[in-house]
């Protein structure tokens, strides 16, 4: 996943030539029956998590049973997958950033989960959170995703997207068969709605990251009672919507 | 482009009310002629070089020249442009993160500027820049670039979005007719295949993030003959590619 390059560094005036690690892109494509789905910029490996949780995520597949068949060709960078329901996609005429699939999709429901965590276990959780993204520190051009029960991190994920970071992770949990409605989704990277319409839709309550939100994910958390804090560090963090689930010591 | 928030903030086991200021998004859909182009998900100013600067850097245009006319329609977040040369563009039939437009686009040339710059320059322009970045100061959310002509900034823009920020400055250059050919591009974001072909397409001889590259996007500015710095943070900084550009004292 990390490759070492010769590089020159520069500090202070001085010059040396330096051994450095940098991270790996690829792209790959997601077939649909005989159809091209999207192409994703990304970091080449658990393709399998990624797909299924893309497919989840963007409102595709309920379920990891709606797939009857998968299968990665890693040599011409495709995941060809058959539903067990086909599923009817419309694309709009133009799309780019950002998928615009027009799937078929309830609005999200108000989350009810009754889940409370201490504002300190959440410090503990990002820090180790941090600390298992060894990706990062190595090359510092990775997003990570994480799934925690409340005590301890239960499938981790590196992506070069954010995005996909947390596609990942929502893969690995349909796959496993995971509760999503009983953990908390810890992210590295900045909020905006189309993260919020990911997590939504796996039912998580509480979601937390160490950047930023937008005013518009804040609204869109608080409408749909999802914990959402922001800007986890150290011991400071800051609760935009759902405070109640975070309690004091 | 800010807006202030009522949340509560945690630190070091106390809860206090606080105003935090966050960061706007919105949608953008481009259409070309009668046809939507793509919808983007960014920060809603400065619509006129995104849309400029989109069409540039994705292959689309050439030239300021060849935009017949733009026109902004605030209300339905609609931009329209008519070309003078109607393109003829091809979607793929699954597109989606990144844009997957097939342009007939020659592949770009080597970079021949003779440009050479000072490394304590590019640290003192990189100081410049930061500071010019007061959403980022005030919302942690936002990405920044700038094109610099060695001595002072001479464009800038801010967008919650890497690329729409690269894609700003590149409009507003075009739009002023500034020769980019002899500009260093500054940004905040990491560096990806997506983001050099942007920029090779502006024909910048000297890219500069604070961030980090990945190996593809080392590769092809090594073979662009692209200078390429990353990590540029107080005086440091790592040479990746044409470091002959990039002088010490």
């Amino acid at each position: 996943m990390t490759i070492e390059l010769e590089i020159l560094r520069v500090w202070e005036g001085r010059r040396e030539r330096a051994v450095d690690s940098v991270t790996e892109e690829g792209v790959f494509t997601i077939c649909l029956g005989d159809e091209e789905l999207v192409s994703m910029l990304c970091t080449p490996r658990h393709i399998r998590e990624l797909s299924v949780g893309f497919l989840f995520s963007s409102g595709i597949i309920h379920s990891f049973s709606e797939i009857k068949k998968h299968m990665i060709n890693e040599k011409s960078s495709t995941v060809h997958i058959d539903l067990a329901y086909p599923q009817r996609i419309t694309y709009t005429s133009g799309c780019g950033r950002g998928v615009v699939l027009e799937v078929e999709m309830k609005p999200a429901e108000r989350i009810q989960s009754p889940m409370r965590i201490l504002a300190q276990k959440i410090s503990y959780l990002m820090h180790e959170f941090q600390n298992k993204s060894s990706e990062f520190q190595r090359t510092g051009s990775v997003h990570s995703a994480c799934f925690s029960d409340g005590e301890r991190i239960l499938i981790f994920h590196e992506d070069i997207g954010r995005h996909n970071a947390i596609d990942k992770v929502i893969g690995e949990a349909l796959i496993k068969g995971l509760d999503m409605r009983e953990t908390i989704l810890l992210t590295t990277g900045r909020i905006s709605t189309e993260i919020v319409h990911k997590v939504l839709r796996a039912r998580v309550p509480i979601m937390c990251s160490r950047s930023a939100p937008t005013y518009e994910a804040v609204q869109l958390c608080r409408e749909k009672n999802m914990t959402l804090i922001g800007f986890a560090r150290g011991k400071r963090m800051n609760l935009y919507s759902g405070e109640e689930r975070i309690l004091q010591e």
